[in-house]
């Protein structure tokens, strides 16, 4: 994995891919499946996530105040529905379905081996979390995957459809 | 524009489109570009978004607390970039790129004639305003237009670099 500086954090994040998140309490790792979060700055970089309280990584985030963003691409859309429809309260979702935990630099939650992408967070405000789950993170650790090229991110749709990456469009702008 | 039910409001903004969002104030519609938003709950839907106060839209959405959200698909792209790189303050966008204003049926700003999905909002939540310029969004009223079969939306990866739909690719889910 390589460093990847902070402020191109948001380059990653901003397509809407959906991503794993993992944590980690009393000594085990968790990863969930996500698609409900958004960009809310852009350096340091702070990410706005909602994790439903009826999820098993709820408890874990809201306690340790620590987790990973993991990014797949395509190739690992089966795992990432798999790991949407059953609950760490069962299962080491990790063996269940062969994902290599990496050690993070900066958080407790390990990073996901086979995602291109891995961001450390951990949580800078709760207001929200009573009313909506909703948490905010702030990136504080960034890495990509160089063997990784081009990967073709994916878009749920509901009900296990995702519209992968396709054609790139670049248009001339004046923003980031 | 025809009617979509509530419930299904998550399975346009879940997939991280980029989209346009309408205010109007003291008579007059503004329309700015949008990328950092999230589903927050599905029914009654509930979004988050961050609308900087940098932008003009900031003090209409603030003061109004009414906003459609505006889903344009690929073959708006460069009308998607024009409307980001330029400010209401300075020009009547609708004019400048060519877009139908059409009324909505539950808030005052205007829906995006052009776009495939339209959804009327209301502000529910401004606790993370003042920090972070997030604002949690109820859509009251959503409308497709049956006309656009298939959209294809877009991902920004920043500089108006954009992914396209692509490859769709459907997995047995038990989730929504």
């Amino acid at each position: 994995m390589k460093d990847l500086p902070l402020s191109r954090v948001y380059q990653l994040l901003e397509p809407g891919p959906v991503v794993l998140l993992t944590t980690a309490r009393k000594g085990r790792a968790n990863v969930m499946t996500l698609s409900w979060h958004m960009m809310v700055e852009f350096n340091p970089p702070l990410v706005a996530c909602v994790v439903s309280n009826a999820n098993h990584s709820f408890a874990a985030l809201r306690a340790t105040k620590e987790c990973v963003i993991a990014i797949p691409a395509l190739e690992l859309a089966s795992k990432v529905v798999g790991i949407g429809n059953c609950s760490g309260r069962d299962v080491d979702k990790f063996a269940k379905f062969g994902l290599t935990r990496a050690p993070a630099e900066r958080v407790a939650p390990p990073l996901v081996a086979e995602c291109f992408a891995n961001l450390e967070c951990r949580v800078v405000d709760t207001r929200l979390v009573g009313k909506f789950n909703l948490f905010i993170l702030q990136v504080v650790k960034a890495w990509t995957d160089p063997a990784q090229k081009h990967p073709k991110t994916l878009h749920h749709q509901g009900y296990g459809k995702f519209a992968a990456d396709g054609q790139i469009v670049k248009l001339k702008s004046l923003k980031p």
